[in-house]
């Protein structure tokens, strides 16, 4: 089997970890809602104050380049209720490397990240219909899903 | 009619800021959620690293101290399909001062704040039952509501 290797993103995983977020976004019925520039996204992980941090699951296969087939991404939420956890904001593993347990590997690293920052939880969003992904989050005993709640958005015009 | 001010929070405010928390938490119907320390939702704010900022809005009657009656808390999240955004966690305004256009002018300010900041605009969410509140969204013209997303939680056990 293939070398998988779970590590801290780097700046020069950003333009691989956009061509995922894209893949996820077309699977979740709304490509044209990335707007995004490659710029301004690993600025924001590696810039003067990052506001971003990510695992990258890496394949190292014999005689190819290493190459990301999935990340997860999060960043700090603050809750009124809760205080600070974290905010799984997405987990992508790529179409062809699903079913071998990647998204489980990038998902405890996230679980041991929360407890070696000391946050007291996971927070996350899943689409009522993804039912793949739900039955991946329903093996982490404790996991809740919350319905009732709706997203609003308020763009800013220039 | 009393002199309203809406100015940036301060430590001295927290726990203040906290009641009310528990006062939303009621309407809400989940006051036993906020499990939040006043030490911890302190020095998450005004700490070595701060993770939220909030605007107060204070009443000023004559013969009487300031009194903080609401308050609009919020952090940085990042999208990967917007990018860096205002993310609200509350917007509060306790009971007795509701329908006199406080919470408008709360919200105008984090508008003002998500402009000041260069951020592509704002996010949160709303219970699908609590009509005041949605309407009060509504009289944001471009806002948008979405459903179909569920919240998924998991706490890290001690």
């Amino acid at each position: 089997m293939s070398n998988i290797l779970i590590r801290r993103a780097e700046r020069s995983d950003c333009p691989r970890m956009l061509e995922l977020v894209h893949e996820l976004a077309l699977y979740e019925k709304a490509p044209s809602e990335v707007v995004i520039s490659q710029e301004h996204f690993a600025e924001s992980g590696f810039g003067k104050k990052p506001v971003w941090w990510a695992f990258v699951a890496e394949v190292n296969e014999a005689g190819k380049p290493p190459f990301v087939i999935g990340f997860a991404l999060w960043y700090i939420r603050f809750s009124t209720w809760k205080g600070q956890r974290m905010y799984l904001e997405d987990l992508i593993v790529t179409e062809d490397w699903r079913g071998k347990g990647i998204g489980h590997m990038l998902f405890d690293k996230l679980i041991s990240e929360c407890r070696e920052l000391g946050l007291a939880g996971m927070n996350w969003q899943v689409l009522d219909w993804n039912e793949p992904a739900i039955r991946f989050y329903r093996k982490y005993e404790g996991m809740k899903l919350s319905e009732g709640w709706l997203n609003a958005s308020l763009d800013m015009k220039p």
